[in-house]
């Protein structure tokens, strides 16, 4: 078969592919990661590139804007190439570094206390400083029985694991610091795991890795299990992106493509590793320093970690394979860290409420509530819990990728040169935008959207339903192909030479998404014959969740009208639940009675959701008594116009 | 660095090797089974061959006999390629099939509790035909919950081991036949384990293999774990013997050779993988329909085919690093059957008394016996246990390779060729011979030398020292510098053109073999405080034991004087107890109460073991009253000559 030379700019990277290969393929080859949701689909109209030289095949299908058609731009997934090609990227279309939640990063001892949750603090990993007594022709037990003798002596088990990496060595670590050796054992369960033994007593540190893996982003913390300290994190998008956005999307590329499951496996264990290698280099540790990983994902995202597929969470009736997760290793997974570690996973409570939540309701401490509380993660997916300690009731209702850019023209994710922030002069309809990072805009993400929505009802450019005033004396509204839209940016402001706009359509994908949200808020209260005013504390877990305008998402009706003193932000609640089993026994013990302890709703049973849904397809709400606080100011707002 | 053709006759196979290679090793890369004891360290002089065509270096060294050495033959060890060459390899330096006890094979069903010496069929593994009831949204439990509740349901346990290679597929295979499935589950400790989930319901039975891994040879047993049959047996030579003959030279190659721990690793799996290989085809069964293997083998073998270094056990205080073995599986060590199965290894007493004696004590009911038992395995070392119901005692001493060919001049392993029975007329001296299979005799194997210095002595040819008469009147005894020899079979009646002779060293060595045995039987009695007359029966263990000549050992004082109706021959004992193991629960959960309750006699500390060789280096024994039986013959015989 023909191959073909594809050169990428500005990287000017370049990479050999097979005539017809689709541009989309080439870049992920090359290790360019286009933004792309729908997976190579045509349909998200994200993967838009130009080709500036050399000849390709353009399927001229796809939902690629008509303006960038004119720009010369294409959808990398649709053309293919015919010849060597170079093929220019933009900056709305590439992925980059995310705004990342860290939090906890060097907490003071003081302040671990927190990290720990009400959980008392017993690492899952202890190094223990052992010297044996030396074996005679009279006392001559092997070296294992002499060890296993000194463990039980010590920890006061009876029985140990220990794996044959380990005791292949042991006879030579035993006697070369003449008996004295530095056992590491690995605690979760039953029985204690030896999971190395160092010749000598070592005063390194044993370090453990707490892992967020999220759709979007994925999240490593190293941890010193001795002192309990977070010593370092970082974070970055999760690889497997280039496969598709969200979780549907990569359920059909794990089902429909020929080594789709092992590709995204590899994709999100590549992502880990690479955080792992910045992480210790950065503190220059050993990766066999690392005795063990805790992880927490949503359950899609759990089985493809573990290589197993998500096929039937996407297919009625909407069957994990797995809830609890049987342990792993680092060795299995191919994480580079000690191949023994143990890697733990927390455990999901249904196909769509993950160990991401079961997480956030250990580090939030739902379950120790006297009175009921809700946690909410808003994400493609919004998941909530509503609970005190005596019992807890959670559902995940598909609120689509609105809030993360999805299906929005404009929409990117919370980076740099995304609009955070914006306010609209109900008088001139002119705009201020807040954008990450400070630069120009380049697109507008979740909370800015909130934002937006709010804006544009108060300035009247659009009315409860979302429709489009036609009649506004301002520039800034126009019609386009039959879609009204709304310019939040002109071309020369932005940077991407273009307008960033919010069309009609946009409006009603995100009315569908925060509808979704407060139905299945909605639909938890009915089940436990609850009133919004019932909720003692609302705790906004996420990395959207982080920046969001409490009283603009009260406007449109995605969060309940509560003061705003029962809101608290707890940031990125997955890791921290992370942190704090690698950090308690006690807290990783609890966790799988956690899962246990949550029923779960499903949504499609039954017809209170969808009723629900439709009721709050509008702004904020049909029905106004749910948002007393709204009625009030706008009776204020009437009473002030008189 | 320069390339030479080394191409072996008569098989006519070529390898291509570095300059300077040793024609050992060469041979070895190209699969041609050298007997060498030594390990290739010059001292054993078995590996010689003959250089045809080509240019060697050859060191001149080395302990080749004269006669060899003029008739153009060298040490493969110690002589290296120069030049393309061409070699000659000759029988009686071949490592070829040996005679291999192989027992059991084709039970009937109303056989197989023997098989099971007392213990319940209970096999480790069995095949659970299941159906389950399909989730529903309602019933929306994890495929993994759904499985496990249905197991406990069956089994009444309440936790299983279930590992990723398993969960992986369950998702498929449960769906693929609507629910129907077959979990194979291994149950032969606390926490069963699911090793394979199938679709449908499955009949294969689920089979297992018992492995008797001996220093010398290796046998394999195909059990089906349905109807308890023992289906097949395949026995070969350990390929760890181009290594060395024993287990000291394989020490010291695992220990000073680089790479030489996982050359014999690899030696003895590609051992057993070979015999799998045949067993698997000739009954015509899948790798993956084969669950669990037992393995019962030696310290030093148990150690290699884990990979773990014996260093230790070689050097004083003689430590293993293990006696218990923890559970390793097929995919870990490499082994061609299902990669999860499990691999059992009976446990160690001590450094050299080990899972093999652990085996035999199992199947032969030591520890259900009334009246003190001894159970003894004759080898290189010579293994012994004695006891009863309530306690047992168990010692280890050298022997030496002799019993096995080794240190003998024409001393060969018991296969093809080898002289297994000796008669030599007081009169003429005349000898006949008896070979295994019948042709012309190449070596003398250890029966025939037992045979052999019994009737040297009856012959008048040697005294109760060992020392030869000079002055008989035969031409088959005659002094090679300055040893004395005497001809069993003179090169024309031989099959490799060379006298075949037993000479005055060869004899002292056997002294100093049947003495070690005689005299670790009397410090076991000694540690006791009994007598030979108080053991009620003795069992002989091993591939050698079962062709021994009970009366001539005994007038050579290597067994004790007891009636023939106390000896017991028991075959592979090993072999036995381990597929016992596999077909129940109950003999495997005995088997580390066995190990526990013996105690380890270590024969170098104290005096009574040099004592009692020192006497036992005698024909039979300095202590004749040691021997009534012999007392009574000879007075006899002196009655009837007067």
């Amino acid at each position: 078969m023909d191959k073909h030379q594809v050169t990428f700019q500005p990287d000017n990277v370049s990479i050999e592919v097979d005539h017809g290969t689709s541009l989309l393929k080439a870049a992920n080859l090359a290790g360019i990661d286009l933004a792309s949701t729908c997976g190579g689909k045509g349909t998200c109209g994200r993967c838009a590139v130009k080709v500036k030289e050399g000849k390709v095949q353009d399927e001229a299908k796809g939902n690629l804007p008509p303006r960038l058609r004119k720009s010369g731009q294409v959808l990398a997934c649709m053309t293919h190439v015919a010849g060597d090609v170079v093929v220019e990227t933009t900056a709305d279309t590439r992925l980059r570094e995310h705004r990342v939640l860290t939090g906890n990063k060097g907490l003071l001892a003081e302040k671990q206390v927190d990290l720990l949750a009400g959980n008392a603090f017993q690492p899952l990993v202890k190094k223990l400083l052992l010297t044996l007594e030396p074996p005679s022709v009279t006392e001559n037990a092997s070296d294992l029985t002499r060890l296993e003798g000194e463990l039980r002596k010590i920890t006061g088990h009876q029985h140990f694991r220990i794996d044959w990496p380990v005791i292949r060595n042991l006879a030579e670590h035993l006697r070369q610091s003449d008996w004295q050796v530095t056992a590491v054992l690995a605690d979760y369960n039953d029985e204690p795991q030896v999971l190395q033994v160092l010749p000598g007593h070592d005063r390194i540190p044993p370090y453990g890795l707490a892992i967020d893996v999220g759709t979007t982003t994925v999240v490593v913390a190293l941890v010193d299990l001795e002192s309990g300290r977070v010593v370092d994190q970082a974070g970055t998008y999760n690889r497997q992106s280039r496969y598709g956005d969200d979780v549907i999307s990569r359920m059909i590329h794990s089902t429909e493509e020929n080594n789709g499951l092992r590709q995204l496996q590899e994709a999100v264990v590549s992502t880990i590793n690479d955080l792992i290698a910045t992480l210790l280099q950065r503190n220059n540790i050993h990766h066999t320093r690392v005795y063990l990983v805790v992880s927490a994902g949503n359950t899609t995202m759990t089985h493809l970690l573990m290589g197993s597929t998500p096929r039937y969470i996407r297919l009625e009736p909407y069957i994990p394979t797995f809830t609890r997760v049987p342990t792993s290793s680092a060795g299995e997974l191919g994480l580079n860290v000690l191949p023994a570690a143990p890697v733990l996973n927390f455990p999901s409570v249904a196909s769509y409420v993950g160990g991401d939540i079961v997480s956030g309701v250990l580090v939030s401490r739902v379950a120790e509530s006297e009175e009921p509380v809700l946690f909410i993660d808003i994400g493609t997916n919004g998941e909530m819990v509503l609970g005190n300690r005596e019992w807890m009731v959670t559902c995940a209702c598909s609120a689509g990728p609105a809030f993360e850019g999805g299906g929005i023209a404009c929409g990117m994710r919370a980076m740099d040169g995304a609009i955070e922030r914006v306010e609209i002069d109900p008088g001139t309809h002119d705009v201020r935008l807040s954008v990450i990072g400070g630069g120009k805009p380049v697109g507008i993400c979740g909370s800015g959207l909130i934002d937006c929505l709010a804006q544009l009802q108060t300035a009247g450019v659009i009315d409860r339903a979302g429709k489009f005033q036609h009649d506004l004396p301002t520039p800034r509204l126009r019609s386009v192909d039959g879609d009204m839209e709304f310019v939040l940016a002109w071309a020369s402001e932005s940077g991407v030479n273009k307008d960033i706009t919010i069309s009609e359509s946009d409006v009603q994908n995100l009315l569908r998404a925060k509808g979704a949200i407060f139905a299945g808020i909605r639909s938890l209260l009915h089940m436990v014959s609850m009133e919004m005013p019932d909720i003692s504390k609302v705790l906004i877990a996420g990395g959207f969740g982080n920046y969001l305008n409490i009283h603009d998402s009260v406007a449109i009706g995605l969060l309940p009208d509560l003061p705003p003193e029962k809101y608290e932000f707890i940031g990125n609640s997955s890791l921290k639940g992370a942190e704090a089993a690698l950090l308690s026994k006690p807290a990783w013990l609890k966790v799988e009675e956690l899962g246990r302890m949550m029923t779960y709703l499903e949504l499609s049973v039954g017809t209170t959701f969808m009723d629900e849904f439709v009721s709050a397809m509008f702004l904020p709400h049909t029905d106004l008594s749910l948002f007393p606080s709204l009625l009030d100011q706008s009776s204020l707002k009437k009473a002030s116009n008189l």
